[in-house]
């Protein structure tokens, strides 16, 4: 039953995004707030004071995370949202950022307008969404809440300074060895607040869409290797150039992807040639290949005939082919009945929204192994984010969080 | 009239080739030999030590070429011959110095083994062909001799390290004031042993090649624009992706060439990718064109069908184009009386050849502005050059340099 009651304060939201993005600001609208550095800590003392106002029970986890807890009438499995603070390394002040300040906003909004719900409701602000600190820490805060961070990371996982993420928390007074105990096992249903980082709902003319699927992912390597010659005095029937070879691969992955449609997407990001002179037909192109599709199936195909290709042409041209897999993750469906939930709370407070897969990865992925997900998109101006220049609007923002709010009453009421 | 009796001593021609590349020596067949440092000193005070010892008279012009001297009987226009002995930064021991070596080596063999000769002969090494030291300054021993070196070069033009070319001079004790005195306007005809470069003398069999033009040259730097987006979040409908642009835009380029078939090639040698991550489609991608073509007329038209390619390519794909020649020389084509000489005087010396045009630039290209040239080419195994793998045997070397003496002793005796 709708509840237009249901209030979101926008000139709230729009104090707190500013004052959020000046712990680790960088120039007018740039963001640089590593995990475990003053900037973060800084940032994540600000949500808890926020938290704390608004009336919820907050306490911080073995890794960091803040947890905003509206105590329920039982203490049956609880309900959460909440997003990441940590930023890229040239980032925006919306990446993240939205869905912390939007999930203490929405129970302090419905905490204040309704009173205590049925079931527990918590905002959550986890850390090291990005990896952007520790590369190969990405989704820190989720991993530890599902139990998923190998013991030995903490002294193996090492920033570009060579500080191990074990001393970084030590410095923040987290003990590493307690990592297991961050591992929750009553959350319900976890929802994310976090702008689309893509051109799709600006494309509908949408200010909010429903994620139906977090999209599948692998990294692959190719490395050609041909001949180096003289760019004069080598002839083109005597040359086994690998620019060639990787120009009909980069060109052909790129148009199959095209002619599969939406939702996949396959990108071709670096390359690198050796030795690199204008003069020198290459003796060596390096490259790699991100390739995503939220169906698992569809996904399998798709790497396969990536693959195929790649070494097809590679024999075809007398180049030799390494190729390796970087990363590899399997798509995550969003739960089915808190999909309809979300677009259910979005008509209630007549919102217009498309349904949409996320191609980018999220901390809802890694709750997804303890709780069912689901995720709300905020419209991107230009589709960018990972720049100081991502932005949403004030409105849409608040759109967002109107929804966020009303799906929890819903769940939780 | 055929001179079986003419003897060029493979044995000495060896040892030269082995005291030379002590000089500059970098592993064990590597060289690094840039002009006006100590290497590249000595190494000429070799070469002038082995000319005096030849009985030839001997003069360093005011740019540091060697000159080396065979009077003749008359003090008519000059036959010259030579290369030079500058080497690319990671070069090898026979780009150039075959045909220093071979000069001197050719003279001092007409001398003892016929005596003075009709027409004064003159052997040269040349300094700062590669370009390898100041990059800017390529042909620099030969644009002295022709007259084709601007008097705001010498402090213009800077090495690595800052220091001007002038400077470099001054310290070996030349007075860059003075390089107008290098030009000359007596010079009949030049010929120019040098190996191969590439593997067309390999592929067809044969010790060397008669050089009959030298090929025309052009760099292009292009840069295609389009829009940085996230590599999962943006469908590829739309995307404006330069990679995909640079990629049919490479491929077509060297399928153009292909078509042409021998002496066309292009070559896309260097390729830089902004940002360069593996999960973000490029903003931009830059990258070179290197097109050559002997004839003057094709070149013009391959030219053409390059850039409109590109532009239409990148019109297409809605990417912006940044289009521009970094260099661009004309072809050089060898005189026919000289090319007719030096295939008699492989025929004389009983040398099997093939005729081709050269896919490098050479000296002699610079040398066609005051006299005749022309080129005899040596075997390089694999086609290699411009590495420390770079090889011709010796028989090879000296099958060229045969050819070389009898040649200037069918023009000077």
């Amino acid at each position: 039953m709708p509840n237009p009651s249901l209030h979101i304060d926008s000139a709230v939201f729009e104090r707190r995004l500013h004052e959020l993005a000046a712990h680790g600001a960088v120039g007018s609208t740039g963001m640089r707030r590593l995990v475990y550095t003053e900037a973060w800590t800084s940032a994540m003392a600000l949500c808890r004071k926020w938290a704390i106002s608004a009336g919820l029970e907050t306490r911080i986890d073995a890794v960091g995370n803040l947890w905003a807890r509206l105590p329920g009438r039982t203490d049956g499995p609880v309900i959460v949202t909440g997003s990441h603070i940590d930023s890229q390394r040239n980032g925006g002040r919306f990446d993240g950022a939205l869905g912390a300040i939007g999930g203490i906003l929405a129970l302090e909004t419905l905490g204040r307008q309704i009173g205590p719900p049925r079931q527990p409701l918590e905002a959550v602000v986890l850390c090291e969404e990005e990896g952007s600190r520790f590369s190969q820490a990405g989704f820190w805060g989720s991993r530890a809440v599902v139990g998923k961070i190998p013991m030995t990371d903490p002294d193996r996982i090492r920033d570009q300074d060579g500080i191990s993420i074990g001393d970084a928390m030590r410095v923040t007074g987290l003990d590493p060895d307690r990592i297991p105990e961050a591992k929750r096992d009553d959350i319900d249903a976890f929802l994310e607040l976090h702008i689309e980082q893509g051109p799709v709902c600006e494309d509908a003319g949408v200010a909010v869409g429903i994620v139906d699927a977090i999209t599948g992912i692998a990294h692959f390597e190719a490395v050609l290797t041909g001949e180096q010659n003289h760019a004069g005095a080598c002839p083109m029937d005597l040359r086994r150039d690998p620019m060639a070879g990787f120009a009909e691969i980069a060109g052909r992955l790129i148009d199959h992807a095209h002619r599969l449609g939406r939702p996949a997407v396959t990108t071709v990001g670096r390359c690198e040639v050796d030795p690199g002179g204008p003069a020198v037909v290459p003796r060596r192109v390096a490259f790699t290949i991100d390739a995503r599709h939220p169906d698992s199936e569809k996904r399998k195909t798709m790497y396969a005939v990536h693959e195929n290709l790649v070494r097809e042409t590679a024999a075809r041209r007398g180049l030799a082919i390494d190729f390796c897999t970087l990363i590899d993750h399997e798509p995550c469906r969003c739960d089915a009945e808190l999909v309809v939930t979300l677009q259910q709370a979005a008509a209630n407070c007549g919102i217009r929204t498309i349904t949409l897969p996320s191609g980018a990865g999220h901390d809802a992925q890694q709750m997804s192994d303890i709780a069912r997900v689901a995720m709300i998109f905020v419209r991107s101006r230009g589709g960018l984010s990972h720049t100081p220049e991502e932005f949403s609007t004030t409105e849409d923002c608040v759109d967002g969080i109107r929804v966020l709010a009303e799906a929890l009453r819903l769940l939780a009421y």
